[in-house]
């Protein structure tokens, strides 16, 4: 994961992008997992944990009437993660993820649903997944799709931010 | 890590406190190793990761005349963070920290040089730490001290919130 995290802010270095983050069912681990690469505060701006519903919307700013029609674990909420993560921490780009890390999951929802969500200036997308395993390697697997989003992101647009 | 994280979700569940956390030099490590634990989103509210100082001041509300006077790295803004913290996410307890975990640090500050703060609805205190260490080890013991700190103002504190 340390290489992942190096890649990542080598590619922010290169477009001399800010990043901020939003997460949900990984509860920091990707800030943690960012941040312990020395230097990363280069690049890194901070995020906000939202690990309970109510601070999605009260201290993010996620919808409310969507988090009640919707649930929390869907594409629509990790856009919007996303995009205010971004707003709130002034960051070129932003990474989200809320999804069902297990043991315990709704009736309607199974362990290891996950969307995430990112945010440039430019677009904002979320992405649907289906990871296995336990908490802990749902959560790792978050984590590490959510570095390659980034990194894919910074690679790849060629504009101006 | 796990079975403390275990001792504060149990010593949270006792006193029915809700938990919040402001994390700088940590990065959401505070966070991952609460959220690891299952059941951790019945205290856990969620937490701020400011790990640049505008971040602290913009965000999370910490003093800019402070953080301009002081820096980030004492224990008036482990206080502020902790406070702000508790606040913002409307939480019994809030816990926060503020350092240098290395392997780079501002010639006046030693690696290791560690405020963690803790905010309750009745106190707000902080203490200072000096760890030993690389940056993770000292990362390390910032969330083990944070967790201890929650732990004990959960046990003794027997008033009401």
């Amino acid at each position: 994961m340390d290489d992942l995290a190096r890649r990542l802010l080598d590619a922010l270095d290169r477009r001399r992008w800010t990043l901020a983050c939003a997460e949900s069912c990984t509860g920091g681990r990707f800030g943690a997992a960012v941040t312990r690469i020395p230097g990363a505060s280069e690049a890194f701006r901070g995020g906000l944990i939202t690990y309970v519903d109510d601070i999605k919307a009260n201290v993010l700013g996620v919808d409310h009437a969507l988090l009640e029609r919707e649930g929390a674990v869907c594409a629509p909420v990790a856009r919007q993660m996303a995009e205010r993560a971004r707003e709130l921490f002034n960051a070129d780009v932003a990474v989200s993820v809320t999804g069902i890390a297990g043991p315990n999951a709704p009736p309607e929802l199974p362990v290891g649903l996950v969307y995430v969500g990112l945010a440039t200036r430019d677009r904002v997308i979320a992405h649907e997944h289906r990871f296995d395993g336990d908490r802990e390697r749902v959560r790792a697997q978050c984590v590490e799709t959510m570095m390659r989003l980034v990194i894919e992101a910074a690679s790849a647009e060629g504009g101006g931010t």
